[in-house]
């Protein structure tokens, strides 16, 4: 895979992304959106990829949207936008307003649609919609030299990226809240203690720790359970009553016992390692979010 | 009340059910299932019982679904199911593919819908549904031995009993995720910190303490009031705007305040003990999930 | 403004709003939850307001709903209301059932719709309602001298004013239902601990630490985009899928960058303060909860 903002490094099934523009300190663009969209689609497609790690080329992970003193600030094109006009009171089909979705949405989607257990590893500054993209991984494993920012405040504009979703459920919305409204940055202890990063590492070891990680999350697994667990953690804690967790666990659990199931429990009664042919390019037709973007 | 794989030890109001299979880890067996589904549901409309503790016979609470190499794995009927290729697709009313039902759900789901407070008193290894059966109780105190997992990945199958709508709800997404995607065993400290168990206790004190703690949540109460009270704080927090608590609030407060809180306020101004008379089994009318199981 | 029941002090942009019945603890009346949902709505609206404090004159917070032997106890009028025959069943519309609306509920619901952050500085005792309406705020602080209490289940009542909403969300549904179901009183550490008080201090300093916080909130910031931060993060967290999140992000994004963006984005670049025009009274049309209460 080529990218022009990204690097691809897939070993041993994880695949390291690397945002790849440390002269910038990997600022953001909407190209880098469209690559990481892309990339995240390639990777819940690609059987050789079982896990993603986040992180970034250089001193920093992602300083944020790159902003420049040309036309408005954060690439949105006036001229092709329906205008301000025609768009207030629209909170419509977003076919309809494809001139106004926001690039990190775009990007935080990507990540919650992707089948494959995805982890940020936080290697240093990580502000706007490099502290928001984070927020759809699965873990956040910070460098001691990590620094984060929901500075969206201080430039007048608002949280994005989805992340009004995420962040309260991450760390409640108190916590979630107060990095907002406050809009400043901390740093990696001050994430550790409120909930959002995992675990807080030396620099050297981020990376390593990271695939570590990510290595107990697929070896000796099945790719659809893998996928499956994934979705359905995210997902079926959103709805607004259990029964329906019901429908989809009774129906993930029926089809996976009758499939990679079969293979992993023989192989725990006979205590060898399971041998899984599912894949998460297969999913069972009952998958309900195979066309959720 | 006589069960196969229970037993009913009801005392001082409070109910202890013990999962009674010691010789077999108290694995989990459909008709421990169908036994969970009927103690909950007269436990629910009892009027002897205010609060129910469950707990493990012997040095377990629960291994886990008690696997065996005949058939499928997990108490599955393939003759009666509809079959994989007919199911595909499907995620409608529940009532067309009873065949498929999760059993851990069904039990979740009992307990769910119980107007009495449940606490799970984990004695000891605690794994698989033995682990997501606790999810859908109120509180979780354990032992030093404590020892629990999500441990489906590892037999290629994921996790069930409506587990991913309580575990994100319960610890967050970050944490509910890393325990569902490694796998692995956690001990009562780790369960502690990740706010799964709400204190540690010495295996002799652990049933006290459990009953203690539920002596606190019956004792002088309104059996009326205590069951809305649980049901409003689960299902309440779930809908998408707290209009639709206030709805149930209003009429709640409005019940109890002419019911049980007219004594309960007259016992608080004279500074003596209340005798309430409202019963957990004649719930007022407006109670809106009579029939939700 | 003149309240018979509220103190109303405007400074810098910062009101504090007084609990101000000491003589009774500031217990809760119907009037006063009357000027509450008055003060939030003008504080919403009035753009010379950035933030709002609240905070109890004397040594209490809230002592909770005035109690009295005459009539029932939480000043519900039995004769306007439908009567508990009429009212059973009814889970409709709540313009139908205005005379059994819960006073609480309608606080809180002020508080959550209103585009000022909002801080409680808890000084001493709150419970029962002078807990709940602390729930809707955005961050709480704790005098040392500070105690809390669900106490409803102890009078034969239920947890009300949405609380069953916003506490499971707040601490987890742990926490929140062993506070509500034991009704007992804590103190500020525990608060502190169970990640209900963001911060705790000394009685002397609590009003002064309150005011540097929304000092950050406030100072050099757009209250357009303050009040969009605010109900975003209250708000799209609780919906059931990330996209509704987008839906608005997307417009909020697009229409901020348009507007005090500009501004924010030029005023970093030059490294000077921002001055921002935006008015939280005149919000853009697509803002969708106008006209929620």
């Amino acid at each position: 895979m080529q990218f022009n903002t990204l690097k691809w490094e897939l070993e041993d099934r994880i695949l390291v992304l690397r945002l790849n523009r440390p002269e910038n300190l990997n600022a953001f663009t909407v190209e880098m959106a469209n690559e990481l969209v892309e990339a995240f689609a390639r990777a819940s497609e690609d059987d050789t990829v079982g896990a993603v790690i986040v992180t970034g080329e250089g001193r920093a992970f992602c300083a944020g949207m790159e902003l420049t003193t040309e036309g408005n600030a954060f690439g949105l094109d006036e001229t092709q936008s329906p205008g301000l006009a025609d768009m207030r009171g629209e909170l419509g089909p977003l076919s309809r307003r494809d001139a106004v979705r926001d690039d990190g949405g775009r990007v935080t989607l990507a990540i919650f649609a992707c089948k494959k257990p995805v982890i940020a590893a936080i290697n240093g500054p990580a502000v706007g919609i490099g502290a928001t993209m984070t927020l759809a991984m699965d873990v956040r494993m910070a460098s001691e030299k990590a620094r984060m920012g929901f500075v969206f405040g201080k430039l007048g504009i608002v949280p994005e990226a989805c992340s009004s979703w995420f962040l309260p459920r991450l760390v409640g919305p108190q916590q979630a809240l107060e990095w907002v409204l406050s809009a400043e940055i901390f740093d990696a202890e001050e994430g550790r203690c409120g909930g959002l990063f995992r675990s807080v590492h030396a620099p050297d070891s981020l990376l390593d720790e990271a695939r570590a990680l990510a290595g107990k999350f697929i070896n000796n697994r099945s790719p659809v359970a893998v996928a499956l667990a994934r979705q359905m953690m995210w997902r079926n804690a959103a709805q607004p009553h259990p029964i329906e967790a019901h429908r989809i666990d009774s129906l993930a659990m029926f089809y996976t016992s009758m499939a990679d199931g079969k293979e992993g429990v023989a192989a725990f009664l006979e205590k060898r390692d399971p041998v899984f042919t599912g894949k998460a390019s297969q999913m069972p037709s009952f998958y309900p979010w195979q066309d959720d973007q």
